[in-house]
C-alpha cells in the first residue's frame, strides 16, 4: 500500500468508523456467534500472493463486526467501562504511524517527555501528593499495560526491597496480602511469581471492605509460623461490588510494621478522585500518606482507550532497583549521566508504545472540567438506577452502590409476614435462573459475580454514550426479567410439590 | 468531540501521516532536543477549560514530531527494525475504535478467533511445526506485548512445571540459563522472579553462538552443587551481533536431560524462517524437535506495528495450569464448557488489546510472497553493505553477517607490514571515538555493542523503506568518519608522543 492507497483506505476506515458509532445504539451489545464461526469465513492457511485492500477492509465489516461484544454501546453495563473516545482513537492512529519503541529517552525523546509530563498531569487531575510526580526526582510515575502488570511490579519492587532489607529470607516464606474481594491480579502475581497469597477476609456487614483488625490477625498469626508479609495490594472500588479497603484503619496497623509495602489498586475507582466530592470516600489523604505504590486505569473508566494503565511510585529507586538492565547497546550518554528518565526500567518489557499521546489529547480536549463532567454523570446514571432497585418489590441491592456500580440480586419482598422467605440456597438457584435469562438476551450485557456466597448481578455504569433513557430501559428490562423468573421459578417450585 | 468532528480530525490525521511519510526522507533521523525540552512547550498542570482539537492537533505536529526519533526513516539502522505499514495503522485504528479487552471468548468472540487463526496463519509462514498450532487444540500461540513478556511466560510456565515434578524444590536453587549474548530479557526474567540467570560463555571462533559442550560442562557443574536449571532461553539471532545458537549440539545435551524446558528466542531474526533458504541456517527442524516455545516479533522485522509478539508452546495446559485465575465474575458457559479459548490464562495481564488485526491486515495485504519479497530485499540490502566493509582497507567485520545485520569497526590494514597492529585497548578507544562522530550526525543511526570486550557498531537493516542508496549513502558517509576519525587519532596519538 503507498501514500495515496493509504490517504484513501484511511479516510474509509475512519468514515466507517463513523458509521459504527451512528448504528451502535440500534446494534445488539452481545454477539450471536458459536464458538467456530470465525474459522468459517476465514481459509486455514495465509494468502500466497497478496489481497486487495478493499477486500480486506469489507472482510472487517463482513465477519469482525458481527463477532464483536460492543463495549461501547450504551447498554453495555457489563464487567467494568473501557470508555474510549476519538481523541483517544486518534492518538492511537498517530502513535502506530511513528512506531517507535521509547524504550529509553534516547530512543525517541517525545515518547518519554510527553509521558513524564502527562503522568504528572493525571497526578494533579487526581489529587495526588506530589510526592508521585515525576518533577519531584524521587517518586514518579509510568504507564502500563494494565492493573495486573502494575500490581505485578509493585509486587516486583516490594520484594526487591524486602530481601535486600532482610537478607537471606527465603522466597518459600514471603506472603502478598490481598483480600477476598481483590481482583485477580493479585492471585496471578502470586502465580507469576511463585510467592504465597494470603486472600484476608472481609464480611458483608463492613461493605466487603478490609478492616484494621483483621490485618492485624493475620499478621501475628504469620510473624508466629515464620511467614513474612511484604505487600499488601489494597483496593479502592473492588472488580465485584466497589468495595473500598479501610485504608486508615490499616494506616494504624502498619504503623508497626513499616516493612509492608502498601499498593493502592484503584483500577477502576481511581478516575473518582478527579471529583473533590469523592477524595473523602476514597481515602485520598490516607493514600497520599500510605501508599507506596497507586494505580489506576484511564482506560477504565477515564475516557482512554484501552490500554493505558497509570502507575505511581513514592519512590522511583525502588523500581529501578529491581527492574534495571542495561546492557552495552542500550547505553546512552544521557542515559548514563541520569539526566533522563529511561521508562525501560520501570515496566516488566523493553520496548513499549507511545501511549501518553492519549492521556495527552483526552485530557486536553476535555479539560478537567469535562473529565470530571462525565465521572459524576456516570455516578448520577448509577444512583437513578440504584434508585429503582430500592424501590422494587422484586430486587434489591446486596450492598450499598458504589460510585458507578451497582450489586443487586432477585429477592422478592415477601407478599405476607408469614410467608418464609427464601432459604440463601434458594435465592441462588432463583438468581442463578434469573442471570442465565438476563444473559441470553443481546440488547443489555451485565455480569455476575458472587459476593461471601451470595449470587448476585454487577450493574456497571460507565460507556460514554449511556445516557438516562438507556437506564431507564434498563431498568424496565430487569423488572421484567424478574417477573418472568418468578414466574418460571414458581411454576417448577409447584411442580416439584407435586 | 462528536462523530461529525471526528471525521474532520480524522480525515486531518490521515493526511498529516500521508505528508509526513512523504518528508520522511528528508528529515533528519534523530531529533536534536535536549533532555527536558518539552517542559517548556507544555503547562505543568492539565488544562481546566477543554481545548480545541485543532490546537491540541497542530501541538502534536510543533512539539512532539521534532522530539521523535524516526524508526520508518530509510536511513535508520540502530537497534532493530520496527518496520511499520500503512495496513498496520488502519487495523489499530479499528482496534482502538471499539475498545474491547478480549480477555474471554465472551467479552468479544471475534478477538479471541481471529488471534487463534492468524496465529496458526504465523506458524505456517514460518515453517513451524503444526503441534504449535491452535488448530492441533494441544500447543497454540498467542499474541504477547514483546519477547520480554514470552520469555518472561516461558520461564513462569517452565518454573511451574518443574516445581510440579520436583516438589520441595527451592526457589533459590532454581537457574535460568542463557548466554553472555542473550537479549537483556533473560536478565529481567531472572530479576522479576527473584531466579537466578547464569549466562554461559560464547566464543567469537562460534560467532557468539552457544555450543552443546559448553551447556554440558554448565549443568554438570550445576548438578555437583546441587542447583536446578529447569529452562535454557536459546537464541535464533541475538541483538548484539545475529548469534545463532547450536541448537542442534543443545539438543544432544538435552537428550539426557528432558527437564530442561527450551525456549527459542527469535524476537528479530525469526521473520526470515518465511523464506525457505534461511530455515537451516536458522535451524528450524531442530526448533520443531526441540523447543518447548519459540518467540518472534512480527513488530521487528515482521511489518507489524509494535507491539506483537507471537510466543508459540508445545503444550498449552503448561501456560493455563501456570496462569489460569478464574474469579465468579469471569466465569462463563463456553469457558467452563472448555470450548473455547480464554485467552487471559496466556498472558500475564487479564485485558488485552485487538491486535491480531494487524496481523491479519498486513499477512492478507503483502501475502506470503510479498512477506519474503521484503525479508529478502532487507538480507541482500545487507550483504551489499557487509561487502563493502569486506573491501574496505579502513573498516572491518567483526563476525561474519546475519541474515540483516553486520557488526563492523574501524580498524585500519596495517600500512606496512612492520608497522604494528593496534592493542585491543587502542582498537576500542579507536572505536570510541569513531562512534562518537557517528552518534553526533542526526543523519543516520547506529548502535554500537560490546562483543566479548570488543567495541563494535551495529548496523541493522529493514526499514521498510531502505532501499541501496539508503546503503551507498551510508557507506560513503561511515568511510568519510573512518577517515576523519583516523585523523583526529592519528593527531591525538602525535601530540600524546611529543
Amino acid at each position: 500500500m503507498d501514500v495515496e492507497q493509504f490517504r484513501k483506505a484511511g479516510y474509509q476506515a475512519i468514515d466507517r468508523i463513523c458509521d459504527y458509532y451512528y448504528s451502535l445504539q440500534n446494534r445488539p451489545v452481545t454477539s450471536n456467534v458459536e464458538p467456530g464461526y470465525l474459522r468459517q469465513h476465514i481459509p486455514s492457511t495465509p494468502p500466497e500472493k497478496g489481497e486487495d485492500f478493499q477486500v480486506i477492509a469489507d472482510d472487517y465489516q463482513k465477519f469482525i463486526v458481527p463477532g464483536l461484544t460492543h463495549w461501547q454501546h450504551p447498554s453495555f453495563f457489563a464487567y467494568y467501562p473501557t470508555a474510549c473516545t476519538f481523541e483517544g482513537m486518534i492518538a492511537d492512529l498517530y502513535a502506530s504511524s511513528t512506531c517507535n519503541p521509547g524504550f529509553n529517552w534516547t530512543s525517541s525523546p517525545a515518547c518519554t517527555e510527553l509521558e513524564a509530563i502527562t503522568m504528572d498531569w493525571a497526578c494533579q487531575l487526581l489529587g495526588l501528593s506530589p510526592d508521585f510526580m515525576n518533577s519531584s526526582g524521587v517518586g514518579g510515575g509510568a504507564i502500563q499495560n494494565t492493573a495486573s502488570d502494575s500490581a505485578l511490579i509493585a509486587v516486583v519492587a516490594a520484594r526487591a526491597l524486602y530481601q535486600r532489607d532482610h537478607p537471606g529470607v527465603k522466597m518459600e516464606d514471603l506472603v502478598i496480602y490481598t483480600t477476598t474481594q481483590t481482583h485477580s491480579l493479585g492471585l496471578k502475581a502470586g502465580l507469576v511469581l511463585g510467592l504465597t497469597v494470603r486472600a484476608l477476609d472481609v464480611k458483608a456487614e463492613d461493605r466487603f471492605a478490609l478492616r484494621g483488625e483483621t490485618l492485624r490477625l493475620a499478621w501475628q498469626e504469620d510473624e508466629e509460623r515464620g511467614k513474612k508479609p511484604f505487600i499488601l495490594i489494597a483496593t479502592v472500588g473492588t472488580t465485584s461490588s466497589g468495595a473500598i479497603d479501610n485504608l486508615p484503619e490499616i494506616q494504624q496497623i502498619v504503623r508497626n510494621h513499616p516493612s509492608l509495602w502498601i499498593h493502592v489498586d484503584a483500577a477502576w475507582a481511581g478516575s473518582a478522585l478527579s471529583c473533590p466530592e469523592y477524595r473523602e470516600r476514597c481515602h485520598l489523604s490516607t493514600i497520599n500518606e500510605l501508599a507506596h505504590s497507586f494505580c489506576t486505569n484511564f482506560h477504565k473508566w477515564g475516557l482512554v482507550n484501552f490500554d493505558l494503565s497509570t502507575l505511581w511510585v513514592r519512590d522511583r529507586k525502588h523500581l529501578t532497583e529491581a527492574l534495571d538492565v542495561t546492557p552495552p547497546f542500550l547505553r546512552t550518554t544521557h542515559g548514563d549521566a541520569g539526566t533522563v528518565i529511561d521508562y525501560r526500567n520501570w515496566h516488566l518489557a523493553l520496548g513499549r508504545r507511545f501511549r501518553s499521546l492519549k492521556l495527552w489529547f483526552v485530557l486536553r480536549s476535555f479539560g478537567a472540567e469535562g473529565f470530571r463532567r462525565y465521572i459524576r454523570k456516570t455516578i448520577s446514571l448509577n444512583q437513578q438506577f440504584a434508585d429503582f432497585i430500592a424501590e422494587s418489590d422484586l430486587l434489591s441491592l446486596v450492598t450499598p452502590p458504589s460510585l458507578a456500580l451497582s450489586v443487586f440480586r432477585l429477592e422478592p419482598k415477601p407478599k405476607s409476614p408469614d410467608k418464609p422467605l427464601l432459604s440463601l440456597e434458594s435465592l441462588n438457584n432463583l438468581n442463578k435462573l434469573f442471570y442465565g435469562r438476563i444473559s441470553a438476551r443481546n440488547d443489555i450485557l451485565l455480569t455476575q459475580t458472587v459476593l461471601n456466597g451470595v449470587h448476585c448481578i454487577r450493574f456497571a455504569v460507565g460507556a460514554a454514550r449511556t445516557e438516562a433513557s438507556h437506564i431507564k430501559q434498563a431498568c424496565e428490562l430487569l423488572h421484567k426479567e424478574a417477573e418472568l423468573t418468578l414466574e418460571a421459578w414458581e411454576h417448577t417450585t409447584l411442580e416439584d410439590a407435586k
